[in-house]
């Protein structure tokens, strides 16, 4: 099922594999609308000043411009593609607040453009569904509890439907990190966080002298350790935080927060999410909860959706926008699992019958069967071209789609799986249920 | 219901209207697949050299450069975004023409881009919807009848549905044209589509001048203005061509295939379709038969849907793919009505209850009714605070959303349109199958 994709980063799916993409795509609208977000998209260009907008861009952005302009005039309102759909939705809830209802709901699936250096599960152009819930001037805690449920709902169903391996979602707080490392004398809290995200990579030895060399070291530096390794499945984890002895309001607030996810996700999601406090990198841009999740047994992929709380996603100096959210790296998830064959669609065309031609004679007797069909939303095509019949059964064949009509209006179907044929008239005749869309079906180990 | 649009060109649209965006596109999906076109997405940056392939570029390319690149230097890989769906399908075709089976045909709903200075009706960046049927070196020209009654059909239910108006579909034919030029003993038709072009423009006088130009005068230019005022709603076209006494073999396979397309819309689509020989333009690009809509009523608006056959689609030298399809401009039709507000949604977000909250220690009861009724399918967003019930109300009654539900999983709904209260269990409860989804109404004159 693999392709060629001679444009590197830029992953291109084959008919089969779209329609599992398309497969996806739905569930996770029918879950966001179950939960009242409204859909929105917002253009595929922010100006360059917007996108640079916190001083720095960490992302390698494409630059447009429009092939009659002169390359060398440099361009003030020069545009670029964005990179998230964060900084765009940040500037429309700005420019349309007036029309928006706080807290304002809104989930967003689109292309995203990155021009990096191609690399495996890396790319250009991407598609990503993100839900934020965005409050002015304030935004109630329960936002974050509810945010990570909406996300696992969407997942647990194909999990379910399909077979995609069940996620673990981490959850950490920035509040409980920061009261933590300020309960213990620490007032750059910022420096410690980066040292710490190293954990997993440099080990505990590297990471306790790399604190030592900004002045923290002995008990605080075994604590800092101890902090970051612990995660639980259950509340347990406050337990666990208290026992380090450290106390700070921050800690309090963020303990109790955590707890909540942690309790919520139990009874709605139980098994899918841990409280992780080694969650590291994700704490220096958002302001609060944060989330990050794999796939389970496909963990070097990397994290599929990561998000959190901002206390302060868009402001216009009078009005501040909290907000909190997660995003789900579509392409990013799919893309390696449709390349490997892990999923697949049980046809290639969303046509469940095919009227077969007799003669070009009788191709509008034909039409009117496939009209007939369609009017009961079962998707027919009738057969380009008046072959014989086994050339016509092999062209459903091909695409597998499953059922070839015969004759007129009375006239006979038959299921090219089993041959099995029966007189059938276009006026009452269903197919089963199940063949009446496409099936995505799922080969995992 | 019209917003600020602050970088011209691109439109964006509130939360409302993007409902009945999404509601138009469901219909247009629903439609293609029920006629069997499974749906691709190409990357939005094709090579500038293919952007390019026909020699000249009549369209305003955004070209690409990556931020840390040297402006100055040209790359001999530079990317462009496309500015059509059919550059990027043709090039889709060739590159995996060994994974699809033929006759092909798909659908594509994205955005493209242009360059141009925007004005009314104009946009940089809009969404297109294509439809395509696809043949390897053959492609019968029944699809050419096949092609504009799919796109009729999803019209009509806009129209039927919400009250979009309806279309009128003007169909003309290269080879119709062509053989009459040729018949008159005219060696370059494409000087003379070129004039009739401009008849409604500068009127028959002036192309008539335009025509001796080019050595075709008297009774020749007047048959030549004639053959582009036929246009009749039923087959008598074939006779007011014939009347004018020209002969050619091209004239003859025309003139059928053109009569078979009014004949096929005549019975399925009655109204919608019409021969219509003063379409010139569209000639010069296609090779066969020509289709351009109008919104009747919106005829300012211009051509909403065009398409028509092409000999070679694409071609890698050994292998040529004919095809025949259609383009909707979603974003040329829909963003001028709902700026006028004349097509609406009945509320601003999916959801059909808010389950008010009595006080932030029932919150979970709060959720469990939600989470019931999200089961039976039923959009549900818990309150955000737990205000005074006024207040819960109006925050659903400024989003349109019709119910609010009050205490626990054995509670009382009310429909806050009506004020009706009843008691209700969250297991069993569902709205009428008008409020589960999101109503589209149309504001017509």
């Amino acid at each position: 099922m693999s392709r060629i994709r001679p444009l590197s980063g830029f992953p291109e799916l084959l008919p089969a594999q779209r329609l599992v993409e398309q497969y996806v795509l739905d569930v996770l609208r029918e879950t966001f609308e179950l939960h009242g977000f409204v859909n929105i998209e917002t253009r595929a260009v922010e100006p360059m000043s917007q996108l640079a907008r916190k001083g720095e861009i960490d992302k390698e952005i494409y630059v447009l411009r429009r092939l009659s302009a002169d390359p060398t005039v440099s361009d003030p309102d020069e545009l670029g593609l964005h990179f998230d759909l964060t900084v765009p939705f940040a500037r429309y809830v700005l420019e349309n607040a007036g029309h928006l209802a706080f807290p304002f709901r809104r989930y967003q699936i689109q292309k995203v453009w990155r021009g990096e250096r191609p690399q495996e599960g890396r790319y250009r152009e991407f598609t990503q569904a993100d839900i934020d819930i965005v409050g002015e001037n304030a935004l109630a805690a329960h936002h974050d509890v509810e945010i990570p449920l909406v996300m696992l709902e969407a997942l647990e169903k194909l999990h379910v439907a399909v077979g995609l391996p069940p996620v673990l979602m981490r959850v950490s707080n920035r509040q409980l990190a920061e009261g933590f490392y300020r309960g213990l004398g620490i007032e750059e809290p910022a420096a410690v966080l980066q040292r710490v995200d190293k954990l997993e990579k440099i080990g505990v030895e590297a990471v306790t002298q790399s604190l030592a060399e900004i002045g923290i070291d002995g008990e605080k530096a075994a604590k800092i350790v101890a902090l970051a390794r612990v995660r639980t499945a259950d509340e347990s984890f406050v337990d666990q935080v208290r026992a380090l002895g450290v106390e700070h309001e921050l800690l309090d607030q963020g303990l109790a927060l955590l707890r909540e996810v942690v309790s919520a996700a139990r009874e709605t999601a139980p098994g899918r999410l841990v409280a992780d406090l080694s969650i590291a990198r994700g704490l220096d841009y958002y302001t609060g909860t944060v989330y990050e999740t794999q796939l389970v047994g496909y963990e070097s992929m990397g994290s599929i959706s990561s998000g959190g709380r901002y206390d302060s996603l868009a402001s216009d100096g009078k009005t501040t926008y909290p907000g909190v959210g997660i995003s789900l790296g579509v392409s990013r998830m799919l893309v390696p699992l449709l390349a490997k064959g892990k999923l697949a669609a049980s046809r290639s065309v969303p046509t469940v019958v095919l009227v077969a031609v007799t003669d070009e004679e009788t191709r509008g007797e034909a039409m009117a069967v496939a009209r007939a069909l369609r009017s009961r939303g079962i998707s027919t095509e009738v057969a380009p071209k008046a072959d014989k019949f086994g050339k016509q059964i092999r062209h459903a064949d091909r695409r597998g789609i499953p059922y070839v009509w015969f004759g007129g209006m009375a006239g006979e179907v038959k299921d090219i799986r089993t041959g099995d044929q029966a007189a059938a008239s276009a006026d009452a005749w269903t197919p089963p249920a199940d063949d009446l869309t496409v099936g995505i079906v799922g080969a995992w180990d």
